[in-house]
Parts: C-alpha cells; sequence; structure tokens
C-alpha cells in the first residue's frame, strides 16, 4: 500500500489538497491506522457493545480527570505511591472482575500476597535468623531443634513464636509487611539496586515456602488468589527447589513437582471453572555452560515422568554481560523440541548489549513467548519476525516499573508493540513483592495509561484471549480453555450491562 | 527477505539446528539488524577510522563505568543534577568541539547563556517589576521615565541599578540565574507544570530582550555561542515580536526580521566559516482559525520581502486538546506552498489523543520536519510514512526530559528511530532554560544513552550531516554548506588523531 500512496501523498502535492480531499485523506489513513491496532480484529457482539459503553465511560472519565490535573492520573505514578488510590476506581474494580484467561510469567514463590506470608509465620516449628536484635530476619527454617547451620555474621536463631512475643505482635506484622515487599519505594535507586532487593526476598522466603507441608499450600493457596482475580489459566516458572521436611531431610527435586501436580488436582476438583496450570523449569541463568548441560538433562528427564505438567524451559535471573543466552547455544539445542522454550529476555534499557541481544537468541532458539522483551522496539527486524511467527511478549508494566527500567507507563515500549500488533500477554511478574493483585493492576495499567486512549473492551478481551492462543496449553486443551474462559466472560458481560447503573455511580469496595 | 527467512527460521525448524549453522545464522540476522541501524551507510575514512578508536575508547570507558555503578551513567539521570559532571566527562569534551553542522529547532528567546542574560540587565534604563520585596521579578523594560503599565498584583516597578543596590549583587545574581532557568529540579512535577515554569520564562524575558537594541545584539549573540559550540548553521522558530524603543514606540514587525537580516550578515562578515541562519516564522497555536489567517498573510508577506530569510511556518506552545492542528487545516492549506511547513507535532505521550493525532496532520499538511514527534513510534503506518518522505524527526532528548516527557534517557523513543533509520536531527530546543551547550549536551545524552553501545563516528557524523540534508537550505547552499562543514569535520578529525594521548588521559577542563 505504501508505494502507491505515496505517490499521491508526497509532500509537495499534499499542499495542492482541498479541504475536503484532506479531510478524506486523514480519515482513509485513521482508519488505517486504526485497523492495524492490537485488539481491532474482534468484532464486538450486541452485548459487548453495551458493555463497552460502561467500560469506557469509566475510562474516559478517569482519563480526562488525568489530563486536566496530571496528579490525578495513576498510570503517571510509581505503582507503590498510588495502590491504595487505584483500589477505589470504579475502572480497576470492574478490571478486577474481568475473566483474564491466564497469568502466562509467574515465578512460584512470589505468587501469594503479603496477608498470606505473614499467616505462614504463624506456624508451629518456624524458626527465624535475625540480626539487629530482632529487626531484621535474614531467614527461616521449619526445625523442631534450633538449626545448626549459621549463614549470617552475627545472626541468631530464634523461634519464631518467642521472637514475636518478644517484639509485639504488631511491630513484627509491620516488619514482615517490609521484609515481604519492596516498600517503600525509596530504596529503590537503581535497576542493579532493585534487583538485588528483590532477590533477597526469594531468598528470605526460601526457607519459609521449601517446606515440604508449605510448599503445596502456598501453591494452592496462589491458584486461589489468582483464580480470585479472574485468572482461569496459570504458567508458573520455577527453580525446582528440593523441598525439606521438618528433620531436615531434603526431598529429591521429583517430589517438589509431585507436590505440585497433587495440589493442581486438588485445586481443579474444588474449582471446576479452573482450566490448567502448567510448569516451566528455569534455573538460575548464573552459571556454567556445563551446569545447564546438566539443567537440560534434568528438564528432559522430568518432562518425562510429568509430560503434562513440566512443559517446558526458561532460565530466570538479572540478564548481564557475564552470562548471555548465547553462552548456552550448545546446550540448549540438546533440548528435546516437545520441551518448548519460554525465554526471559531483553529485559534491559541497555541498547546494544549482551543483554538487549539475548532477544535476538531467544527468537534463534525458538522460543515461543518472550518474558518482557522491553528491548524489543529497538530490533524492528526481530520484531518483524517475531510477529511473523507469532512469538508473544509476555509484558509485565508493574514489573518493569518497580525493576527501575521506566518511570511513568505512558512510555511504556509495550505502546508500540500494540500499534504493531505485535503477540502481546499481560502478566504481573510477582505480585507478591510489590503487593499487587495477580494480574487486575497491571490490566489496568495497560488500558489506561499504555494503549491507545481508544483502546476497549476489544484490547482486553484480544489481550484475555491472546493469554491462552500464546500458552503451553496443546491445541486441545486450548479449546476447551477457551470455553471455560468465554462462559466467564460472558457473566461478566451480563453482569457489566445488568450493573451498569451501580457500578457508574459508586467507587466499589 | 522476511518471507524466504521465516519458512527457514520458523520457531520448529530453529530447534533442529546444528551450533555450527546457529552461530552464522545469528551472524547474518545481526549483521542485517546493524546495516539497517542510522549511520551506517556512512564509509569511515583512514583518518576517521583512526578516530573513532579514540571515540569509542572514550565512549565505551563511560559506557562501562555506568554499567559497573549505575549511579555513574549520567544518561540515567535528569540533566539538572549531572550538568557539571557532564563537563567535565572528555567525550563530552570531545563532543564540544565535533563540528556538529545546523542547530534546526531554535527558538529565537531561548538560544543565550544565563551568563548573557544577566549581563544585559546592566543595561542603562531598564526597570523591573517586582513582587516580595524584590525577590521575585516578573517583568523587565526598558524606559527613560518609570513605566506606567502595571499588570500583575502588589507588582513595583522599580530601576534595576536600585534594586541590584538594594538587594547586593551577589544575591541579585543568584537570583537572576534561577529566573533565567529552570533550576531546581524539585519544581517540576507534571508535563504541564513544566510548560508553566518555561512560559513564564519567556515572559519575564520578553521586556528584556524585544528591546530594539538589545534584539540584535541577543541574536548575534546566540550565533555566537552556537558558533562555539560547533553549529555553522541555525534555523530559529519565531514568534516575530515587534520591538519597541525607549520612548515606548513599537515597530513593525518587519524591522524585527531586518534586525536579524542586518546581524546575521554582519556575523557572517566576522566569522567566514558560519554557514547561515534561516527563520520560520511561528506564531502561537492557542488561535483561532481567523488568526490564524491571518498568521498565513503576514507570513506570505514577510516572506516576500525576506525570501531568503523567513523560509518556513510552524506553530508553538504547548501542544493541547483545545487546539489541534486540524483545527487549522482550511487556513494552513492557503499558504504558499514554497514556504515549507516545519511543525511540532506529537511532543506528548498521551497515545491516541488529539495532541498524539496532530502526528497525522503534520505529516498530511506535507511538513518538511517534525518538531520533537516524540510519538511516533506508537504510530508505524505514519513512521513508514515519514521515511518514504524523508521527513526529519528533530529530537530534543534534553528538552524532553525538562518538559517532563521521559525521565531515563535510555528510554527515549529515539532509539527506536535510530533503529528504524528514521530521518533523525538532534537540537536542544530552549538550551538557554536548561543552562546547557546549544547542541553539545543533547550529542552527549544521544550518543551514550539514546543510541546503541556500538553507535559509533558513524552515527556522529550521519547526524551532523543530516542537519544540512534536512534545513531549508536550497540545493546549492546545501552543497556551500556541506564544503564549510567538511572542512571543519576534516579540521576536528585531524585534532582527534593528533591529540590522542591527550584526550585519552586527562579530563579536560
Amino acid at each position: 500500500m505504501i508505494p502507491q500512496l505515496s505517490k499521491f501523498l508526497g509532500p509537495s502535492n499534499l499542499r495542492k489538497c482541498s479541504p475536503e480531499a484532506y479531510r478524506k485523506l486523514r480519515e482513509i489513513l485513521c482508519k488505517f491506522e486504526q485497523g492495524a491496532i492490537l485488539g481491532n480484529d474482534i468484532q464486538l457482539t450486541d452485548k459487548e457493545i453495551k458493555a463497552n459503553e460502561t467500560i469506557m465511560c469509566l475510562k474516559m472519565e478517569e482519563y480526562n480527570r488525568g489530563v486536566k490535573d496530571p496528579n490525578q492520573f495513576a498510570p503517571g505514578y510509581h505503582i507503590f505511591e498510588r495502590l491504595h488510590e487505584i483500589e477505589k476506581s470504579p475502572l480497576f474494580q470492574l478490571i478486577r472482575k474481568m475473566p483474564k484467561g491466564g497469568a502466562l510469567k509467574t515465578h512460584d514463590t512470589s505468587m501469594c500476597s503479603t496477608k498470606f506470608l505473614i499467616g505462614l509465620t504463624y506456624r508451629s516449628h518456624l524458626w527465624a535468623c535475625t540480626v539487629d536484635d530482632g529487626c531484621k530476619i535474614l531467614e527461616f527454617r521449619f526445625s523442631k531443634e534450633m538449626p545448626t547451620k549459621m549463614r549470617h555474621e552475627n545472626g541468631k536463631w530464634e523461634k519464631m513464636d518467642e521472637l514475636r512475643d518478644r517484639r509485639g505482635e504488631v511491630n513484627m506484622k509491620k516488619q514482615l509487611l517490609q521484609h515481604f515487599s519492596m516498600y517503600p519505594l525509596s530504596e529503590l535507586q537503581t535497576n542493579d539496586k532493585a534487583w538485588d532487593h528483590m532477590m533477597s526476598i526469594f531468598s528470605l522466603l526460601h526457607g519459609l515456602l521449601t517446606y515440604y507441608p508449605v510448599w503445596g499450600e502456598y501453591y494452592y493457596n496462589a491458584l486461589k488468589e489468582f483464580s480470585e482475580d479472574g485468572v482461569q489459566y496459570v504458567e508458573t516458572r520455577t527453580l525446582l527447589n528440593p523441598l525439606y521436611c521438618l528433620g531436615g531431610n531434603k526431598l529429591p527435586v521429583k517430589e517438589t513437582l509431585q507436590v505440585y501436580n497433587e495440589e493442581l488436582r486438588r485445586f481443579k476438583a474444588d474449582h471446576p471453572d479452573f482450566i490448567d496450570s502448567k510448569i516451566i523449569y528455569s534455573p538460575l541463568r548464573h552459571t556454567t555452560p556445563e551446569n545447564m548441560g546438566g539443567h537440560v538433562k534434568t528438564c528432559t528427564e522430568l518432562n518425562k515422568e510429568f509430560p503434562k505438567l513440566l512443559v517446558g524451559f526458561d532460565l530466570v535471573g538479572q540478564e548481564n554481560e557475564e552470562y548471555p543466552l548465547k553462552m548456552f547455544v550448545n546446550e540448549l539445542l540438546k533440548m528435546p523440541s516437545h520441551i518448548k522454550f519460554y525465554f526471559h529476555a531483553g529485559q534491559t534499557n541497555l541498547y546494544g548489549s549482551p543483554l538487549d541481544e539475548n532477544i535476538i537468541d531467544a527468537l534463534l532458539l525458538g522460543t515461543r513467548r518472550i518474558g518482557h522483551g522491553y528491548a524489543l522496539t529497538k530490533h524492528p527486524l526481530i520484531m518483524q519476525l517475531v510477529k511473523r511467527f507469532s512469538i508473544a511478549i509476555e509484558v509485565c508494566p508493574i514489573c518493569n516499573q518497580v525493576l527501575q527500567l521506566g518511570a511513568d507507563y505512558r512510555n511504556h515500549p509495550a505502546a508500540t508493540l500494540i500499534a504493531n500488533d505485535i503477540p502481546f500477554v499481560l502478566s504481573s511478574g510477582n505480585p507478591s513483592f510489590w503487593r499487587t493483585k495477580p494480574l487486575s493492576h497491571d490490566f489496568y495499567m495497560a488500558f489506561l495509561g499504555i494503549a491507545p486512549r481508544n483502546a476497549d473492551l476489544k484490547f482486553l478481551k484480544r489481550t484475555a484471549k491472546n493469554s491462552m492462543r500464546h500458552s503451553a496449553l496443546t491445541d486441545e486443551e486450548k479449546a476447551t480453555a477457551m470455553q471455560k474462559w468465554k462462559s466467564k466472560w460472558d457473566e461478566w458481560i451480563d453482569y457489566t450491562i445488568e450493573n451498569a447503573d451501580d457500578i457508574m455511580k459508586q467507587p466499589e469496595k
């Protein structure tokens, strides 16, 4: 289309246009542009059109208020500053109820709410390793006797019950609330420091969550919290930590998967609307090619034992110059091709760095999705190939902000992905650490702050549907998934129509 | 290329690749990608290759230091926090000396350094209108007697000499330093507030600069400061304010242009290396279609009188919803087509707003360049047309940061323009208000923080050459311009080679 248009459009010819011709041409150009944006392939039903009116009414009210007074526009601010404000937004509340399909990028120990984590600290036999007279907890461990291993200078093991009594319950709750998430904002100055902070939380949670009886409960609760947020399908990246028992014994890794299997079975029995969950084995990227070879073998073997559960492979941890993806090509190419790759890549704003080039290797290794792909818009050729091969980008807007990649949602590169209709799914990464809902806050920020102003229900529906289309489900499973989601979706549309007046009149609680 | 490649590249086939084939394929893909980036059409001479080694050595030293310790990476911070640090950078010092070609986006009353402005306040007959017992100056006016007009509540006219004596010279200097620029950072919370602040400085400077004897001197000094920063050609947007005389008489607008003409003639005579300067008439966009019709007429008439000087038209002032470009289409289409358009458009991160759509109208009106075009990467179709028609984007990285569009240079959308080889020039907008050099700071930020890590002398040379290619100069004038620039460029290359050791060993002053 471009070459023909250009003859007509050339800058000098344009000046000879009549106002009428100008307006016609403008209309056509806008139609072309609009039609190419993500979500515009969706045909809304009559009911959806009606529900859309309510949604857009809420969106435009909030948007216009933000244009008038930028202080009132949440996507211009850090999530930590606006978390509670957002929860009062009627738009957010409606998005909260929306069936969002799947959450494709989660990490197994950063899924549950802080509240649930604090609850776990009341369990029997829990010990805490503290410094500063108990003001800072560095490690947890379930044990009958005082743990003998001490990995922290000046650390002191103390029974959690006694620590709580000594410091007072209210104090301890406050302290844990801070320990378990990345608040306050002021500590997070750079991408590296934010990563260090995040990794320290993973490390703190390790002994609390890898305790055999807790592990399954955490996972079950994660599925529950996700389900309550309108998520019917979950893919989880996991390091596959071995679990430990009260006596200190470590179990073989396949027990970890066995627990997943069992809890998932139980959760699905309790929640027939829930679609499924799959596991992506994701060891740390900071390793040697030799160890990577070992990970590939482990993954292959575990996949034989759990062929429906463990279906993919990824590498996690901060991308850096020392461990580019290309370092492991020889080993990764040995992975049986039915185990799909879902690589994190390009979670950086350092254009042209080895981190940024991981996108190229993810593509060349045949990845089915790219975790973050924050750098993708700086690689137009790769972006074309990503589109051509239907590789979905797992966009995690809030995660990118908290990890200091970008400050303002209105500048998030996903807007360019949306404009180019690049396969796109929304995820939250580690919602536990930013105290957000499993998907709702990310949907809210993307809908209000990243997508174009007139992005509407079509955008939301396309994004939800994408999460199944680009999942690790088989084609048959996808068909069932789509049915289960569709039935919830129709309910939500009905709810939105029936309660339009209430939804628009007052902020929900 | 894409369709053929894709057969070979399809994600499932890729997994059957041998490591050798993988590496070859990767190499080819990277070459394709690299070759398409802005600047890669440039063939460096042997001498340039040698100078490039020094440049890249400086760049990589600073870049790698920044990767190790992000606190030391200037492009991750606000310019106001790092201004003095940057001046110590050997890379910055070398860029400062580089012949940069033209500065295509400047505004006539925000070009000179604060130092020069403070100097002007020592002139005879200057009055200041102050509030808060002189702590805040709201207006300047040259006059024999005390000015009679009072536009400010509680304002008080006072002779500048007396005010300075009363408040003390050191105090007054500090106060003026703050009045004349947008420091400190803390006051600038949102895009709107930053704009308000900037407009208040324009308003404060009005009476100081539109005084007939000062106007010419300001322009001459602006050309001098730009010239000292390696700029040989300047295009200036101007409101064409009428000038006033000591008695208060206002002169007809053509006198304003006459002063430009005369000062430019004088400057060129004094500086034979300087290429030229052109004027783009740029009234405020916040007006009625009827008034716009008047501006078009004025522009047409003035162009007849100053056909070589006043060659283009633009609209200035903050883009907003009330005054979209499309509102003035009927009037703008009446402009004779030899007067080129150089529209500001899309200086916003509000995707899908009328501000954002100004880009579409700028294109359809046949603009030859787009001022800012910050929103362009959200409009892939327009971006293709912009490239096809060779419309240059005037990228002003520091201006975008100060006006609160984006915080981190590594996220500036111009990286995507560079990756797509979109015609691209660098400019500074209003360097006077951010205390930066006319072009050097913007070049430094773009080179170190926006362009890919391996962007080198080819990028710098392409950017400099683009500023002449996309200027309002005629083809003949461009040939001469290129010669004048080339001779300076060769000198700089020689300087860089000859002083390589000194340049690399110690920070210059």
